[in-house]
């Protein structure tokens, strides 16, 4: 891929939240790495939807120094690099501050797999993150809010529960790619309103029983997948 | 009918879905049936509707053979053809993932008929199935859905009561045609939206008493139906 | 004004109600009286409003005899002439099932006062009628239904409450023309919503008042109204 | 800059209301102001949005005289000309009835900072102003309306706290021009839904602790503020 495919891809991936309903204004930001080259593509930070262009994107290395670009890459940006360096089989991760899934962010609560919807993404209840500290937030804030993603996620593959809910915050996705970054960010966005909706129906609603969390996961995701047509989704 | 002319019913049918707000990417799927060839037409697993056309939909017979096209039905197929074999009236049958009705699935509660526009279309509380056990969802899962569904219903007329909750998953619903069972699984939505707000207002809500049941019903559906033009809706 | 006229009116209020998003399928009608022919015109039954033109109309007397129109009219029918024939100031009637209106409604509750948005077009809490009794439902049911809106409004001046909620049922709109009276539906499915919302945020919620309802009302109703430019709104 | 450009402004200001989803009909407005000139300009009473044109902008004097335009200007046109009279800084005013901020507004109920959304704009709770007397309504009530913000707010600064809710009313906001009004507006309606969520998922839910606020609040707004591109926003 070069470099200048990475940049459509992510800019392509950066118009499809507002199309999906997932941002207001400039609240998200799609990357893409290409791990050969060991590049990072990013938004810029601030630009409005309608008039980004592929070299408004910003191009960087691991380390986060300006390969490519005259813009300022997203305030998150250190937050990206942080998941990538950790998790090597990550393509795309995306930040938004999606309606649903930002208020249980914001209500500090990890999403209970309620039903199949949300078996056939995320293989368990989506994790919030701790809150951090106040030296955390003062100190190097956007790194640090990559480290406490990595630091609640643990040992879990971050491919059986591509996103997460940073407390106080939003949530971020992933995926192989930007593209399957944003799908799984939509995902995540419907599947909190409809936990929402659950609770708000029966407040003591248990989460379904692993032999169904396992079933739809892994008929969509496992070595033995039978949906679709044979291709990654 | 031609097997032509049914694919292009259950292209349509398909292609109504995410028009009418029920489905997140391709998480849905119309089927129809043609009784007097005995084949049935069905959705391709995992194929986005903006690209589908007459040709990818897939044709098999009742035991669930391919008859015609390369794609891979739907995985939910034998949820499917379980219910064709069980009810001759049945013409079309859908499944999605609508928000408030899963949400009701989820919960794992039949929807009260709490109102007039209920009652319109289902003549009486919508049932939810119980959950499956382990070893229905490890042996044959879809069949096993199909299968809950028939045990749940018992001898309801399936067109007096066109859709149903499969608990911990999301709503089937079906009708004379694919298109009216895609007519029925709005309705199921909208309904499964009202009541839930109407519990929200009133958490003892009642439902409404039988005779307005019957009356909305009947002046719908019945022998004596005096809505509409004197077709079949 | 023409029964050409008459019937242009009422289909374009009826085409309002989609667009307005207050109908699903073809849940509603909107009518029109000509008080100096003593004319009424209103939408078929079962109709779908992306079909409907100025023909399908249907025109009636004050007794519901058709006097132009093939079409059977709306099965609610004898509900708009009940109304018209008990308020000679109404001059377009609207049903519809819009969505928090609905609930409120399959809730039993009338709406209370909360805010100015309220009280600009509806001067006190908008009531919500006792249930029918079986012998009202299984008589002559659309005609009941529009006594027990006339009972429950009393000597309420009909067009300082334009719209009221048919217990188990859904919401009645109307105005001093059918445009008029699309206007209030659509207010009253907004208050409904804001009012479902505030008793969310606080379930204790007092109505506002008197004071700020008469100021709101009469700033834009009454005799020295001095909201926009003069005209009747 | 000129009458006309501050009208052009301010009209587009105002249709971007509805473009936003934030009003119904008519209800609500927004105004500009010409620090340098004195002159305020701000949409007529009562007039849709989708026939409004630039001369339809009332051009008044900080007094509330008219000096450009042959309509009547917004009857909340005195709570305009109060909050720009009392803050300099203040180049554009908006008041909208939009759902959530409004039922945050009719119960009464200050919008808690839960989160970084909110923070990114607002640097504390919304405020919600004491419900008017009995005299302050039957008085000078759109006057007593800015009034009460303005006692409300205190030594506040406005470009930190850029909205309020009205008691029993609806919110106000306001930027450095029309519109930053308007984008703060957006916001407001969007943190009052995630805010709403977040209590029905934790009705004890905390606020953020105030190293986050800041932190956020000053990433976008401070002095050494490193979101966007080195503009304003």
């Amino acid at each position: 891929m070069s470099i200048r495919e990475l940049r459509e891809a992510v800019l392509e991936a950066n118009l499809a939240l507002p199309r999906h309903g997932l941002v207001t204004f400039t609240w998200g930001n799609v990357s893409g790495i290409d791990r050969k080259e060991g590049l990072i593509a990013i938004k810029p930070s601030g630009v409005r939807y309608e008039d980004m262009v592929a070299t408004d994107i910003v191009v960087l290395d691991l380390d986060g120094n300006t390969v490519e670009g005259s813009l300022r890459p997203s305030s998150d940006t250190a937050t990206h690099l942080e998941l990538y360096r950790r998790w090597p089989p990550l393509g795309g991760i995306v930040h938004t501050h999606s309606t649903h899934a930002t208020a249980w962010a914001q209500a500090g609560r990890a999403i209970p797999a309620f039903g199949t919807t949300h078996a056939d993404y995320f293989h368990g209840a989506i994790p919030c993150a701790r809150p951090l500290s106040a030296a955390e937030v003062e100190g190097d804030y956007e790194r640090n809010t990559g480290l406490v993603i990595v630091e609640t996620m643990g040992e879990t593959d971050p491919l059986a529960m591509p996103g997460i809910l940073v407390n106080e915050h939003a949530p971020f996705a992933w995926g192989k790619s930007p593209d399957e970054a944003v799908h799984n960010a939509v995902v995540l966005e419907e599947v909190a309103r409809m936990a929402w909706l659950t609770l708000s129906l029966n407040p003591q609603q248990a989460p379904i029983p692993d032999y169904l969390l396992d079933k739809h996961y892994l008929r969509k995701h496992g070595a033995n997948a039978y949906y679709g047509q044979g291709g990654s989704r």
